[in-house]
């Protein structure tokens, strides 16, 4: 059976572990603080792949970041290391084949393997945390567009330059739907500048109507963008995952969307997998692109 | 070489042709008013293909509606057309084999095999006229979702229900980027309920101030739509086709589209191919599919 060194590689956290073709993890979990430092953040790749090369057949990266067709290379990310890491060559740190892929695309394919769209092969994934990413699959492969980049949520919500948003656009659906987009929705509704999401979540959960309201707010811009993704995708389902997506009512939005949707009906689900869906997904596709499937 | 039946049925006009596997009208085009009564366009449908049908190896209808993934099919449409038609058998009207696909998709594939896409594998075609169309290709094959309806442009333009669509939904794309929409527009921004689509072209290039403005209204609303799309699909290119399409600048849009995405620079261009993109994209298709290519 053959077997891939997954790691992940998030703004804070890099996490590696050895999974088998199938989608098992078959050793510990490592977990690494990501280190400020470009050069230190190759150094601990370097580290994990010597200690564990020789057990697997392929190295599988789950990275921030869109990923080239060829799954060779970043070509464009965020954060602290984006200036570095479109240049590294990562094939030159292993004897072993080295594969890359985006995140949310990784957490996508393990869910469409292993997971909640399992047996899908029309799925829209969306990770609702700090930000929002996203992985699209239509029939039964991943969409990647001409460069590797597809699958930004960012669609307008509005077009009167209202939120600015993380990617340096105005009003998208990231910034409007992600914790911190709840966070500002909650700042504009309440005029309060250091309300949190957790004050929100509590707050509702106790009853409180502002509370309330600054919820739903969220929950139906996420409903909003969820309409034009099905009416584009045509999707089976609709997977969301990430920090944010426990508080989501899957059944209204199941209910609502199809409603509203011009193209035919689709649910709304929650990921199965958790954490380990980025190293689970890479290994995956590695293991696919071994054995010559694209 | 193989030749192929097209017929392109619109909600105004039927048209049909022979078009050989290149993409050649080798006939005359024909052209029939759509019938009122549903009965009668069948009457029509059979009298072309009677006509036609030793000449040609496929007939290959070019349609309004979503067409079923195996292209027997409507599963949906809208109009005086709307309930007769997904329980058409459309293979009882030929001994010949009859393959349907929608006409965005159509025209999308049209101008990929022969016109303003030609050698590149992803792109986004928009048919801005009363209503707006999509059809999208992904690494060279069109994108159909689950049961054939993706490529619907009904997204949000903003969330606090505005404008009803012809859908039934609020606030989605077509309805501001259409003609209808740019004739909603100046009822907004002029209040004159009568002014017209025409009133706003001659007006702006006239010099006058207000329909300039209605018209760059309109048109910075298709400019926040292409952002979406270019973020969600990475396309070589967005090619904007149908009656309002030659209004549009697509220097200005390409140059705003790239300043705002997050994906990797495209072109929108206009299309290629002109009224009969419909039945050459229905007729490659056809041809395609008796080659036992999907």
């Amino acid at each position: 059976m053959l077997k891939a060194l997954a790691i992940d590689v998030g703004g804070t956290k890099i996490y590696n572990a050895v999974v088998d073709e199938t989608g098992n993890i078959i050793s510990e979990v490592e977990k690494h603080s990501t280190p400020k430092n470009y050069d230190d953040i190759i150094k601990t790749f370097k580290s994990v792949i010597e200690k564990f090369e020789d057990e697997v057949d392929v190295i599988a990266f789950s990275t921030c970041g869109a990923v080239n067709n060829n799954n060779t290379r970043i070509i464009g990310s965020t954060g602290n290391i984006a200036k570095e890491y479109p240049k590294t060559d990562f094939q030159s740190l292993s004897k072993k084949p080295v594969f890359l892929e985006n995140d949310a695309n990784c957490a996508a394919w393990a869910e469409f393997e292993t997971g909640a769209s399992k047996g899908y092969s029309n799925s829209v994934m969306l990770t609702l945390g700090t930000g929002v990413g996203g992985g699209i699959i239509a029939g039964g492969k991943l969409l990647k567009g001409k460069n590797g980049a597809a699958g930004e949520m960012h669609f307008k919500m509005r077009t009167d330059k209202h939120r600015k948003c993380t990617c340096g656009g105005w009003d998208c659906f990231e910034i409007y739907t992600s914790g911190t987009g709840l966070k500002l929705t909650g700042e504009e509704l309440s005029n309060n500048p250091d309300i949190t999401t957790y004050d929100i979540i509590e707050g509702k959960n106790n009853g409180d109507k502002l509370m309330t309201a600054i919820f739903e707010r969220w929950q139906n811009d996420i409903l909003a963008g969820l309409i034009g993704l099905a009416n584009l995708f045509d999707p089976d389902l609709i997977v969301l995952s990430g920090s944010m997506a426990q508080f989501v009512d899957t059944d209204y939005l199941t209910r609502e969307v199809n409603k509203e949707i011009v193209t035919t009906p689709l649910k709304v689900v929650k990921a199965a997998l958790k954490n380990y869906s980025g190293m689970i997904g890479a290994a995956l596709l590695a293991v696919r692109s071994l054995n010559g499937k694209s």
